[in-house]
């Protein structure tokens, strides 16, 4: 099952939509407009058949995985019982990131390059949260932050939390998961490296954008120790890896990010980057209008264009250090 | 205007409500049953008043908020056209945190006592990020997080989001403001200190629990640069301190925090630590049963027990540097 968001006109607006994504018959399918043409099929009049449908198929995916496995159990019967080829052709849509998440966290769980890595690193499997309000989809705009002089990308795999949950287990940790999807943690090299050195993490250097999609494919279609990853710039590729070097599992990311606090439905966990999955590691940056690729194996391709940079309209005067404190 | 949320028992089972406060009266409005109540004297259909009353009205304040103006608005009709006295008694009330934040910063704006403190705090309004999950109201049980050796809470002022905002300067930023609460910001020391050294910030240290209200009191009301703030633990005064001793001025948080990312409606930013107002700096710690209180003067008491420790169900077995690598 592969689950995405597009956007739709409507009398009210432009509106998001979830849509299952059939890539054999290049289509997607509206699940809310199927599942109301299911109901009234089935005697439902077109006010109730609306409400039921629109309640089941929210604009949101995280509320829908909200409603538990009565999720993917509706959107199975629908692909059992509608017509798959009353889709909309892939090339009409405008995707949307396809989760909306509450959270937003990534890890540092590939073996990578980084020889001045702290000891803290290979301790435990450590990880920084990023705003989830500047998510960006497939065909999203990335911000070219105030006073970013590197932008980069970063190449990685991005797990979507289906179930609410706490305090798992490496072995049973997998339960949590809905599915998985390409992450893109954008990255203001010079911003990074500043706020790095005061201890409190990643701010502006990361939660200007970062992008997800274009959809997110169910567990059972993928082999997760096996796929392969690239990054292409201007249709030259950059970087390639596999989500097989991984070195903490995708369990103990998921344990270690449950513990004493929940996962919760909806919520992107990204991996970390894969070796050489970054502009950094290659002594490359990239430029306003370039076209960024990542193509992972078995899921897709999420493709963004970088914007212009923003230009300051203030910036802090620093404080003197003896009155301060 | 004072606006908290509180847990009704319904034939649904609890749901959360937005209420008005009014200290006088010893009272709390629940704010769509009262406007269901007024449309229906003013004709509506006891159905129709219900969807628009929960529309105006619902149990959370960032979709509240979401309304734009239309929300206070919305409040200061009831209040001029409804019976305050229809109020629900304030020792009645099961109080739930009065914002649910899709985003929760924390800054560290005050004048305080760390001379170690990195060159970095002293440039620009430094921030980390928390999980917003794990938010908790007054009366909510604090979680001990598993591994934690020294729990300590944070005596700080909580800017809480109304507009959509970006790229604000500190002249214009208090537009953005909706009000303030009581923030502690609950923390492992032990594990933070452990964490920092990762340069990722602040996680298993933090994200455990945040404590924000008892409600969000508007600016209107108070004069923030001259707030009285104090901790009081099982009845004992630890610590007092002042809202005047900000170092970055409320106006720079907010336009550095809307820089290259938007502020949004019901994120909850905390000022950090005023100086004196953690436990660490007294040399003292939490323990398992203690009730902690801050004091925030025009604001209101937000009170919270400390819960048992979590046990370890799993721990991260560390990886050989030079084959992670």
């Amino acid at each position: 099952m592969k689950i995405g968001r597009i956007i739709r006109q409507s009398p009210d607006g432009p509106v998001p939509r979830l849509v299952s994504v059939h890539p054999d018959t290049n289509t997607v399918l509206d699940l809310a407009a199927a599942e109301r043409r299911r109901l009234i099929e089935r005697g439902a009049s077109h006010r109730m058949a609306t409400r039921l449908a629109t309640a089941q198929f929210p604009g949101s995916l995280t509320e829908a995985l909200e409603t538990g496995t009565a999720f993917t159990d509706a959107v199975t019967r629908l692909h059992q019982q509608c017509d798959l080829l009353d889709g909309i052709a892939l090339t009409d849509v405008n995707w949307l990131p396809p989760v909306d998440p509450p959270v937003l966290r990534d890890f540092n769980a590939f073996k990578n390059h980084e020889v001045n890595a702290p000891d803290v690193w290979f301790e435990v499997p450590l990880f920084f949260k990023i705003n989830p309000s500047t998510v960006i989809g497939t065909g999203g705009l990335v911000t070219w932050p105030v006073g970013c002089e590197h932008l980069d990308y970063e190449l990685e795999l991005g797990l979507v939390v289906g179930t609410h949950s706490s305090n798992l287990t490496p072995e049973t940790a997998h339960r949590a998961l809905f599915g998985v999807t390409v992450f893109n943690d954008f990255s203001a090299r010079n911003l990074l490296r500043y706020e790095m050195d005061g201890r409190l993490g990643p701010a502006k250097g990361k939660d200007f954008c970062t992008a997800i999609g274009p959809w997110v494919v169910t567990l059972d279609e993928l082999d997760l120790s096996d796929l392969a990853m690239s990054a292409t710039i201007n249709g030259e590729q950059w970087s390639a890896g596999n989500s097989g070097s991984l070195v903490w599992s995708i369990g103990e990311i998921l344990a270690y990010a449950s513990r004493s606090e929940p996962l919760v439905p909806g919520e992107v966990i990204g991996t970390g980057t894969v070796a050489g999955g970054s502009g950094w590691e290659l002594g490359r940056r990239l430029a306003p209008g370039d076209v960024v690729q990542l193509d992972i194996n078995g899921i897709g391709s999420l493709v963004n264009t970088v914007g212009d940079p923003e230009p300051a309209r203030w910036n802090p005067q620093p404080r003197d250090r003896s009155s301060a404190r």
